[in-house]
């Protein structure tokens, strides 16, 4: 298959490429390296890469930023980005990716456990992961041509432990290797409109 | 109690109204008609309620509206409809609320169950409704003084049928009277961080 990774310099995103090029042609996107390059926040963007690419079997976006913050300290502001960047520009990439995908394809986002189990500061990356995973569902049930979508869910990363562990205490870790079997189960299995929670 | 309901003038506000208003003052808030009126897409007029109104024991929103529409005739301008009204609407009612809730006060929004139980032209509805759902998970968490948060999540009302009921074939639909008890479990009870599902 040929597969997108979009994020696809990120921790995560290495680590699905590493799991998935043994068997697939990997193109990486990120935003400023890669194969190509987008811009998630722009729709030109993302209808230039696509352009560029052309027809492919799978979309993977492991991609998108959100604020973390105490909830009595933010506004509406901090929440919009979150709602900009890892909401709305993972589901265009959605939207602008399905004349792309071939018959069967599939879309796989990435979500997160904080709306099933909150942490401090954040509030906002539960209300976008809880936002992610909703719109997967109801998207699946409305893609034309067998087009699949599902998301991974990943808890606190083992490499993500020494730059966030204070906020994860007793929270268990997931290697990004494991995260990458979700993607590939998703990309490579047959179901759609899952959740894959990737947490102990 | 004092207990404000912003959308306290549509079907599920009035029965809230119904249910609550035998055992406590209730202020009913409209867009339009009621004891005030708000736009909850207007942070000042949020904070004009808010002042009017004065401190309360409990805020409950019946209120927000989503685009329907099929997924593959959307762009991120109608995703945004609902964003920026029935979610971050609501979200703005808590951020501004916090300081004119009494401690041990509440909070109770109205998501819905499309993010669990997905029908076509659903998709901005189940990713706005997961996102009030992640959000009343994260933020219950952060509540100060003992104040609590919940969210109730209907079905589709008996008392929708007649005008959304071809969207909804074989989806049992719950009463707006049932859907009621669950705001009166959210005010009148202890939890907190919960999402009261009202569907069969």
């Amino acid at each position: 298959m040929k597969i997108v990774i979009v994020g696809g310099t990120g921790t995560i995103g290495t680590a699905i490429k590493n799991e998935l090029s043994q068997r697939h042609e990997i193109i990486i996107v990120g935003n400023r390296h890669g194969d190509f390059t987008v811009d998630i926040t722009n729709d030109n963007s993302i209808s230039m890469m696509f352009e560029k690419i052309g027809t492919i079997d799978a979309l993977i976006s492991a991609a998108g930023s959100v604020h973390f913050g105490l909830m009595e300290e933010m506004t509406a502001k901090e929440y919009k980005i979150g709602l900009e960047n890892k909401l709305m520009g993972q589901v265009n990439l959605v939207l602008h990716g399905i004349p792309y995908l071939k018959d069967g394809g599939s879309f796989t986002l990435t979500s997160g456990s904080a709306c099933h189990d909150p942490y401090r500061y954040g509030s906002s990356p539960a209300m976008v992961n809880g936002a992610i995973d909703g719109f997967v569902v109801g998207a699946a049930i409305e893609m034309p041509r067998g087009i699949r979508i599902n998301a991974v869910s990943p808890s606190i990363l083992d490499e993500s432990l020494e730059e966030f562990g204070p906020y994860f205490r007793g929270f268990t870790p997931v290697s990004a290797k494991k995260v990458a079997f979700a993607y590939s189960k998703s990309v490579e299995g047959s179901q759609t409109g899952q959740i894959y929670k990737v947490w102990s």
